[in-house]
């Protein structure tokens, strides 16, 4: 039987605060079986990025990755962010391991190609490989994932920490039956946006249809759970959409099966 | 039998200007057997520092580490020197794996006690983990640490590149035939300090000895030879001091042995 695996996406808002970084760094903590985090961390890039001089621009909510831009995210995602975390889970007991796509090739790439915009270094995941990851969870290991991976020829590439979350969690399917946990800062999909108490606790693909229709669920979150479907279909087990400070109790937010 | 390790560090200058580091990953990734790579990255702190407006401080030509310049340097060795290197070694089928010393915990440290300068924070190593990276390099994991090790908790500290080179190579020794490369800017130890031609191809404590008393050794090539002694006396096999554009042919530079 497959052991369960948990695997969280964090946004940037809550990793690079000090006090909300060390609650989620405790709960993560308290996760049982085995697990995996992928985190962002947009605003310490854009936060650099204008200390620097750098210009951010974003376009439909992503970030245009120029060269410069790139090793800023390469600092920021892969160096401080990650290894904050890093250091965090070590200081509680958990043996956790910072990895771009680039480390041990977990996730290669190309640059996204050019239609309409040109986003820059930015890269679209070919290749996950979940048996080496696989090898080294069971070995206790908990893979602490940077937004960044590698096109095979040297460079490394900004991507959506949505799509390595999905990616990494698809590719483990084979191996653990695995809950992706995507956090932001609402507890769930909403049925009413103004109100943090309407979350619905379980989304079918015949529900997201209607609520899409009747415009109740809109903007950002059809991207988010066409993804989570997708995932589904991919073998992974359950995704879970909640708020960062629920973790400790996943029975809460939005629970999305097929 | 046990199998070759070589281990080779070298500074910052040669893996932070493109040229010389493509230059370096090709020789490096053509060593035959086992290997590590351990990388400095003081240059690309000390400019970064100076963009962001922070004063770099060195005594003894050691980084004082206030809090902002730790932020620097875990940004810089851990994020841009150490992917730049993991993507480039990927490219060259080498299946790198970046590392600070809180990634899988493999260096623990403390904190430099004060006794007559405050460096900050900056570790002295505790504890080496050679088994967990020695699992992974068993599975043809490359290895690719930047020096920077943790307290256990949830500090990263900056250490210097030679000491993580050193003491990564005496963990290591128990499962591999460890050789520990040094590259700097002299093909070696030299009999006269301005001919490059002048390398003293093997150095024993006899001779270390006798040459620090004529004062031929001197100067930063002392703790140099101290601690390529104290690593072979710790179980490394053999210790060679050379430049980094020699490293196609390790029979040339300073071998060091008892």
């Amino acid at each position: 039987m497959k052991q369960n695996l948990t695997l969280i996406k964090v946004g940037g808002k809550i990793v690079e605060q000090p006090a909300s970084l060390a609650s989620l760094l405790d709960d993560f903590a308290h996760i049982d079986g085995q697990k995996v985090l992928v985190h962002g961390g947009g605003r310490s890039a854009t936060a650099m990025a204008t200390r620097l001089g750098v210009e951010t621009v974003m376009i439909e909510g992503r970030r245009v990755t120029t060269p410069e831009m790139l090793e800023i995210v390469t600092m920021v995602y892969g160096g401080l962010v990650n290894k904050n975390i890093v250091a965090g889970l070590q200081a509680r007991g958990i043996n956790a391991l910072g990895l771009t796509g680039a480390d041990m090739n977990v996730l290669t790439g190309h640059k996204r190609d050019v239609k309409t915009v040109d986003y820059g270094m930015v890269g679209d995941v070919d290749r996950a490989d979940g048996s080496r990851l696989a090898s080294l969870i069971e070995t206790d290991v908990v893979p602490v994932m940077a937004p960044l991976i590698h096109d095979a020829k040297g460079n490394m590439l900004n991507t959506n920490a949505d799509t390595i979350a999905g990616e990494t969690a698809k590719a483990l399917s084979p191996f653990f039956n695995v809950t992706l946990v995507f956090c932001f800062e609402k507890p769930g999909v909403l049925s009413d946006e103004n109100d943090d108490n309407s979350v619905i606790p379980l989304m079918t693909p015949d529900m997201f249809r209607q609520l899409t229709e009747s415009g109740v669920v809109c903007g950002g979150m059809i991207p988010k759970l066409t993804n989570a479907f997708e995932a589904l279909r991919s073998g992974v087990g359950e995704v879970i959409i909640t708020s960062a400070d629920s973790l400790s109790d996943l029975s809460k937010g939005t629970h999305v099966r097929l």
